[in-house]
């Protein structure tokens, strides 16, 4: 059987799961205070190149969104959001549910515009109103984004600016870091975003994980973050269970082997889907393609393939989200090019 | 002194006034179960021709909303509100502080399309990923709008449609609903919003009560609706104050008296600022108008004349919202002219 | 008509009622900004003997309560209260709807002991699994109690001093503080509270408004407070409601001699029902008296008398309150008198 | 090393970790809707004797009660549980972070008793100012208890019928159930749990899985239910991951041979303690015992082997927990005996 549904159709990468062997029955402490934990923070702070960041292990993306959020926001503000935002759209109100609003931007390409943020921060700040509004306190993006474009360098030097500017944290979803990261032509690596970015995570999950996220404060972390990790329901017992496995990805750089594997992937995904007149949503350099179908052709290919819904943009089409990963073979997409011939 | 900063600048209406003396000393049950409050609900219930409508009074409309909503949805639904909605832009994040995640819709002059409300129900509810998503539970308007619009009968008509297609409730915030319905040339009274809307409220604070607005539920009020209100710190002890305030503006046509004050004085304002080349934003029927200024001459006029701060359309402009009530003398417009001349 | 069934059954003290009269028609900015909540703040301030006092109006008393306890408790604490405490008991879970948990302490007359309260905090701060627990953040007690009793200036130290050796806040609900300052033999007053505790509000609806309490920030306010207000739909628009009525009852003495009265009329309501053989739950100082009887002559009591139930203790007898405030008459007393003879 | 701090110190149980590795590499749908969470789910049913079981797999015991008890309480209820119940005690605040108010009773080894619950639900409920009262919507239970103990079938039964009669619902939250099951003497099986209460789960973390627990609705579950876990952050993008667990849990009676390990393991302990002159807190049945020591001969053991720390019962004694599980080797009770000696 293949698939192009998701990026998590797969268990973890092999590598993972040996080490979960390896590890199985030596006794650790619990909720994050084993040694294979400590081991993967300190492999992590050296790929960010930040020795005195404080790391968290999470297990899915929407908690950690949900948990982060809710400790860095102040009661009186909330957190400015493309409108295609993960956390707007697709996590079924989790961040609402811990009391935190989300200001919508228009997204471009998925991505926030720095100068449209200076304006709604600016404006919020200066109105005289402000105070039955709510503020501005922290702006989430996400990259790739959920169009699987990438920001670069720039772009998110300049989003920094502002949030500094305006006393605003900057928190980066990183569910599918892995794939950014070794995308062709970005600018944008670990230390970079730990420049820049007052919170992020690195995503397990979509990259090689059976489950976990790493959350990366790289200068300071709320106070008593891991209260807030338990109230919120996110501590592992066995946190040694998120340590061995960012420990393995963090080794001898599997993570971007993850990743480069994805990339790769939907490259020759992309053209495969080119050369069968299938056109693209848009161009997107990252492990996720958006195709657009004709209503019939979708209804046809899923009984063929699994591949993801993503929206109908008019009566007579579907965009189709095709996803590889660490663990798409070749011969998937062989298959793909007949399928769809 | 003088004011047009907003609709709550002075008490009550002296009749108002007047009961609360007349009735101050006489004994009554607390929490809502007094004798006013039960014969303001018989009035209401008559003026609304819905004899069987169960009736709540809060305090104000922050409040209001939030609970309201918080017993309308469900735990998986959100409310559909316009870009403009006061629940949306004015009110600090009471709802999402309550977990209500806020579906926002473009405004047309501040109020919703039934059509793109359609479009919005039907693509989220078809949506092969919507256990990811807000369900649309309920519609929030509000009438007048925060532009101090009004919808048609045409135009209610159609969400109400809209909403009974798609399971949704239609809940309508009268905040201001004394002048809606006074306005010149409207085609809705308060029978038809009873008969279109699951939930609407009849405001108060803003028509001529010291605070206070009396939600209504035509057919069925949601279960336990009085611990929400409870729960939510919206139960008063002197239940009576509301109960008086209301019985008063129902008793021989005080509440459309009020309402048809504060609409011929703006309809006055509308003239003279006219006379002196003030644009308005767009063209309003009720007791709010909202006039473009030229920033120096804002702020040359807010030193003689309290007004609203709205927004900044431009860097050279700010849009000024002139409110009249049922309290604004005629003195005051002739200063008003004299001041712009 | 006469009652004994609580101590918000009328309506506003009739000075507190003529003041708003005289002032309805002075325009004055909305949301607490008008000058009469100014005037009110300042001899407020004076009372306290608190000259850097920030001082809120507030409608309600279970309003205030979950809003103060919003904006003093970081997410990983919870508040400590009396197993009777009004918080805990008859607020319809207002705190926790709100994410506070209440970590009860027996109570002793309705209050907390200061011993107990240590070992609370000695205990819990040293647990070795305390980051899987709520940290005391805030501790609160009434005054009068739930049970219409009173601390004495030793108890009130104690506690406080147990609250600054661990970092609590110290939060004490004055819904019935009028009658509570002016009961016989009592060393409390003001200065002292404002003195020993982080906040406190001074109860308006039980003591001669119509609604509304001020909350006192004897030192600092959280941040942002007037965004918690907001937030929990608690801002009034026209906070001159609350601000003409405190700056009347502080003017003059009005607030205590409201006090004396409760309490002068309760001190005879107690020599009644001790001639009638009716014996009290406890002996209680202030406005309220708990008086027990058998459930024969509460069920033909209240068919005479409106009075509050409390509890039933047993299966044979009903504790029943008996609550007297400023407007309480001699004559209801008489009555009274002759009822139970 | 060895460890008796807790029962989740090691990985899984081999078999359960040698599926994992023989399903990683087939494609499954995600989010619960894989083949391995179907087929666990339906040898659940079977091992329930409930054929109709709507079956949900979560990540952890505090994120399990917390979603259930959100799922389960409607907005004027709370849930009811003993003073010692995890929920109340050692869950951070998780319960109320979501709304909701814990009415705590009295324990009795841990236990909640009957005629207690009666009580409570009966007074609550015949309370005239109930209306400011939290109602006593769920029961929660675990079994067996923070204390390790076990109801009995008649308890359990009396507990069940005094829900039915006040139409509460009982919760059981089995986290160590497998040891409950095994434990000598028992007369409490799955079915007989299933047709008493109206929700439990079957606790996997602590009994041989990474992570995970599985959540049964007998008969009915409430609506919506999917999106109540993905909102509240606890729906795993890999939900196989726990499908292929308990799918080998219950394969073949792993379950109960987990189960009987630790019970096993634990009254090899007990008579290790006993010879050593260490007395129990109480007398349990199950895979944890609590162990009163000396505040000295605690700091001692400690430095020696991991065992948990449980309370202080007086300023000289400190009680500990020493769980054993289903990889609590017989060479480590030798070396404890050495230990102790």
């Amino acid at each position: 059987m293949i698939t192009f549904e998701n990026d998590y159709s797969c268990g973890a990468h092999p590598k993972v799961l040996q080490r979960l062997i390896e590890t199985n029955l030596i006794p650790q402490p619990g909720y994050g205070e084993d040694a294979y934990s400590e081991s993967a923070r300190a492999k992590i702070r050296a790929a960010c190149s930040c020795p005195g960041a404080e790391i968290h292990f999470l297990t899915g993306g929407t908690q950690t969104n949900a948990v982060v959020l809710a400790s860095l926001l102040r009661p009186w503000e909330g957190v400015v959001a493309a409108q295609t935002g993960h956390i707007h759209v697709h996590e079924a109100g989790a961040p609402e549910a811990l009391g935190c609003k989300i200001l919508a931007l228009p997204e471009h390409a998925g991505k926030l515009d720095a100068g449209e943020l200076r304006t709604l921060a600016a404006t919020l700040l200066s109105d005289e109103n402000v105070e039955h509004m709510v503020y501005p306190g922290t702006v989430y993006i996400s990259h790739p984004t959920e169009w699987g474009t990438l920001y670069t360098r720039d772009e998110l030097s300049a989003i920094s600016s502002v949030c500094k500017e305006f006393g605003m944290r900057l928190y980066l979803d990183g569910a599918r870091l892995a794939y950014g990261l070794m995308a062709e032509g970005t600018d944008v690596d670990l230390p970079l975003i730990a420049e820049l970015c007052d919170t992020f995570y690195l995503g397990g999950t979509k990259c090689g994980a059976l489950c976990g996220e790493a959350v990366v404060f790289p200068r300071q972390a709320p106070a008593h973050f891991r209260n807030f990790i338990k109230k919120h329901g996110a501590m592992m017992a066995k946190g040694r269970l998120c340590g061995v496995q960012f420990d393995v990805l963090f080794t001898g750089g599997l993570y971007y082997e993850i990743g480069r594997r994805g990339v790769e992937t939907a490259a020759r995904l992309k053209t495969i889907l080119a050369r069968h007149g299938v056109p693209c949503f848009m161009d997107t350099p990252t492990n996720q393609q958006f195709a657009i179908l004709e209503n019939d052709r979708y209804a046809d290919l899923r009984k063929k393939v699994p591949v993801g819904f993503w929206s109908n943009p008019d009566g007579a089409h579907t965009v189709v989200r095709f996803a590889t990963a660490w663990y798409t073979e070749d011969a998937w997409l062989d298959e793909l090019d007949t399928i769809l011939s």
